[in-house]
């Protein structure tokens, strides 16, 4: 059995003029590695409905996963849920199964529910609502499309919510080396080594370190013992990696 | 005039894996918006040739400009040179500009020119090198894709080398005001105020100082005077912002 697929699609105008830093994507991949759940492409867009309605349609039907980070919260430019209906040709208004989490939310919190809170209520028909501890408004799983907050400890907490009811595959098991000799002096063996034991990805990662060029040497697979055994080959290639 | 428009393309399994957190595509966000040139996509994609070749097909037809991050060391891994080529149906070898300028370096360095490093003189006919001050091995320039390396501090330098042969537009401009209520109480306003302006974006940004909830309302536009007046009919809604 392999490893079902999946992709990320960060949209927000913040990321591509340069104002924010995205770290969601850099998160999600690291849980969906370990989930084993294999993470195929990261794509960022703009806060544009036919970019994201197209970007929406090919990532889902490309991918077992898709995971969408930004653009659902109370202003005029968050548009990703209006997007995501669109995409799949849902109907989407406010659902009262939403309009009763919000509601007790700012009843407790003592905060007015007004038609900008309201907003966040609008989820697609046929979703199902992704629980948001932090801040209440939920996301949503439309199909396989699985639509989250951008503000990075609500993301967090979505993917808390949303990935133990997705079925994984084998964790991703990484074994690195780390060799203080350039790249370059390690290519030869290294290339063959990794042409030789196919069943694992061996990727190799420059650095410097006080004028001194290293390289982290690093092996990836899904099958513990064949990493292992690529680890254990590497050693023997580069006994003075550590 | 309207401003050119790219895409970004990272390209590595380190990032897809959760090893490495990306951040060439927010340093040349930046740099972009600077020059005048709308970034409409960034993508990232693993190692993988076919996937390579169909993201720098798709991307450098639908932008004026593709750039590219990774994949063009010494390893059996940096298979980006060879795939752009694919894309562009251009041949690829050694070519002697790339072989003297490599030669020159690792002779002044006192390092082997050995058969890894000569892959990085692997270079598509018709492509127009790219200066590397930092290690010299040169990234290249096919058609309007723009073929840099990942190591950032190289990335940064080969964006230097590059820009300034590239036709920009009209500066991004940004101005932002920061109000400590919370975005859904200044949403409707707002709102209105950004569909009063089309000629500027406007975009809300939440966040939480010692647990009490702020936004960061934001501007940007091309034109300077508007975003003036943008910001300045922002500070008449709410007075009390910074």
């Amino acid at each position: 059995m392999t490893n079902p697929t999946a992709a990320i699609l960060i949209i927000g105008d913040e990321i591509l003029t340069g104002r924010t830093r995205e770290g969601n994507g850099y998160f999600l991949a690291g849980v969906l590695a370990d989930a084993g759940i294999d993470l195929r492409e990261i794509r960022v867009v703009g806060d544009d409905h036919a970019t994201i309605v197209s970007a929406v349609r090919g990532l889902s039907a490309a991918h077992d996963h898709l995971f969408t980070s930004g653009g659902i919260g109370p202003t005029h430019d968050d548009i990703t849920a209006d997007a995501v209906a669109d995409a799949f040709g849902a109907a989407i208004g406010v659902r009262d199964d939403a309009r009763a989490i919000l509601a007790a939310h700012y009843a407790a919190c003592g905060m007015e529910f007004n038609a900008a809170r309201l907003r966040m209520a609008r989820i697609p028909e046929g979703a199902r609502l992704i629980d948001n501890p932090v801040s209440a408004a939920p996301g949503f799983s439309l199909g396989n499309t699985h639509v989250m907050a951008g503000v990075p400890n609500i993301f967090q907490a979505m993917v808390a919510s949303v990935l133990p009811l997705l079925t994984g595959g084998k964790p991703l098991v990484t074994a690195s080396l780390r060799v203080m000799r350039p790249e370059a002096s390690v290519a030869e063996a290294f290339g063959a080594l990794a042409a030789s034991m196919p069943e694992v990805a061996m990727g190799s990662y420059p650095f410097v370190q006080d004028g001194t060029y290293g390289t982290n040497l690093v092996v990836r697979g899904t099958d513990p013992q064949q990493v292992a055994l690529g680890l254990s080959r590497l050693r023997a290639l580069f006994p003075e990696g550590q």
